[in-house]
């Protein structure tokens, strides 16, 4: 197993990585939740038959007294009316402030459940038990939970700091091919903002299995470099937007797609991509450096260009949560492993897409 | 004009308190957010008429854009639905973050545009415009912001410290009687839970006149106490408690209710009125408290005891957000101007109030 602790003043967690953690889940959750008596569980459709057998006994045999609330899978149930259900079925099992809401999913269940333990009583624990490679690598570390509203997603959310994630990689195995490769998009993320190195491990290992080799340390790097980023920036003013390489261009992708055509690892691979380009000509980014991440994205199975229309670039871009006024801050690579933000009209930006 | 800071880690932001400052808060929102471009006014039925046409034209010439929602008046507009509403209202608006909400209102306007503006985007800045005597003792100082669920009040929101806090005492020459009474209510419980001089002083003028002809000293009274219990214990997990002095059996008579029979105001006097008696019973509290405390609420219009079955206390107390698990912790007053926290077992607590 191995252990990183996320350090930020007055709230310090533990990410845990290991084979097998899903069993541990009651004696983990217990060491950090000592005084708590009941646990309100958000999972959803597609993980419940897979692995709430195996979570509820352990939570269970720690002296937990549970509840399970399952939404449907799928990015709709990210939404305002869902969130207000979790408050209702939270209070109506009676939590307290010293209970605590585990996550048992993938990001949807952790954004949405985080978001309600976020708010519930002004703010309860909660505990992220990530089930897909994208919320291992990204959303469930670093305390960002949200909704999504019909303007875009994620616009309207709370930063609160989980107490304890638990990663098993273990529960990968049961994702869909598109599903893992989705995951990899962000995986593929933090070799080109900050680890040029591990963006070359990446390349040399181009396959589910020869990844499923090495997965402790993928997850281990990822969450390493998002719990250093978070750690300087948790609120999100600076250093932190570098994790959004890709994201502004992908948002405008999903938005494209409605949210239906597109997953979000795939608008994010083919917004780095996009990113890379523009970086390059706008004389920021070094030619050569779009080739190698496209290379690598599409080895993976994921495209490295959407078609968008400047309508769609011009809406998503508008409501960017990043935006400031007239101004975007786009982030840019510099080179392979190195992301800076570049400040620039939204005018010029889109002028530029077209 | 008074002034006073409420200086909290990281952010510090004032309380003015003058007659006339309604005229003033352009140049006011202009001060605190030199860079806002927007600003999403929320009002309610009873005030938009009354005080919107003073407002809207002073942001304007300070150089705003605004939007208005205007809610219905009334404790049912602090719900979830009218949650999401706003959310919406505010992505079409255009917001950022660097953009700002403004509450004008009372209780209910601020709490909704506050958990609002709390969570938009994770969080845009926010300026009470406070409207009610209750709301600019109370609700509009110290950053808690939420909406109701079934199960009780304020059960979902967040810590949102507000920009600035413009309160101007003309506004409440509009407000019903028993809307003053209601506001009273708050004022008098500062007064019990640290300040017996200040008691006094209301003691010697139980009427309105008398009481409005003080009003910038009673407001400046009541926000200082508040600001330093919340400098001490933003978070609630102390001091703060103190604040909740007649308000955990004053949660109790508001469901008895059903949130319709009684107002805060009534149902806090109650409350306050019920724990004293209670301190003498348990003898925390010197005998002679309650007479003084029924006697200065009774002339003030306030009710001192409210009708409540031991089936609707249970309700209540079971659901108190101060509740850890079995235990509850009653604010009783060790004398008339000092408070302090009393942990007991609920099911003690429901016994002694049979």
């Amino acid at each position: 197993m191995r252990t990183l602790t996320v350090a930020l003043p007055g709230r310090e967690y533990d990410i845990l990585i290991g084979t097998g953690l899903l069993n541990e889940a009651g004696e983990r959750c217990r060491a950090v939740l000592p005084r708590a008596k009941k646990l309100f569980v958000v999972t959803d459709s597609n993980v419940a038959p897979l692995y709430l057998h195996r979570l509820i006994p352990g939570l269970e045999a720690a002296g937990f007294e549970t509840a399970v609330c399952e939404v449907p899978a799928g990015e709709s149930s990210k939404c305002a009316a869902r969130l207000e259900e979790l408050w209702e079925n939270m209070m109506d099992f009676g939590l307290t402030r010293t209970d605590a809401v585990v996550a048992l999913g993938g990001g949807v269940v952790g954004d949405l459940a985080g978001f309600a333990a976020a708010t519930v009583l002004r703010g309860v624990p909660y505990v992220q038990i990530p089930t897909t490679l994208l919320s291992q690598v990204d959303s469930s570390v670093g305390g960002k939970v949200a909704v999504d509203l019909r303007a875009g997603k994620n616009l309207a959310g709370a930063f609160h700091q989980p107490r304890l994630v638990l990663m098993d990689p273990q529960v990968l195995d049961t994702l869909p091919d598109a599903v893992f490769a989705d995951g990899m998009a962000e995986v593929v993320k933090y070799g080109c903002i900050r680890d040029a190195d591990f963006f070359r491990f990446l390349e040399d290992r181009p396959s589910r299995p020869a990844l499923m080799a090495e997965i402790e340390h993928i997850l281990h790097t990822c969450c390493d470099i998002k719990r250093r980023v978070v750690e300087a920036d948790e609120r999100d003013h600076g250093e932190r937007m570098l994790l959004n390489f890709g994201h502004t261009l992908g948002h405008a992708y999903e938005l494209a797609g409605h949210y239906e055509t597109w997953s979000h690892g795939q608008a994010v691979a083919a917004g780095m991509c996009a990113a890379a380009r523009l970086g390059v000509r706008l004389g920021a980014t070094p030619a050569g450096t779009p080739e190698r991440i496209e290379g690598l994205l599409a080895a993976l199975g994921l495209p490295t260009a959407i078609p968008c229309t400047p309508a769609e670039y011009g809406a998503a871009i508008g409501r960017d949560k990043k935006g400031e006024g007239e101004d975007i801050s786009l982030i840019l690579l510099e080179r392979l492993g190195r992301a800076a933000a570049h400040k620039m009209p939204k005018a010029a930006l889109l002028e530029e897409l077209k």
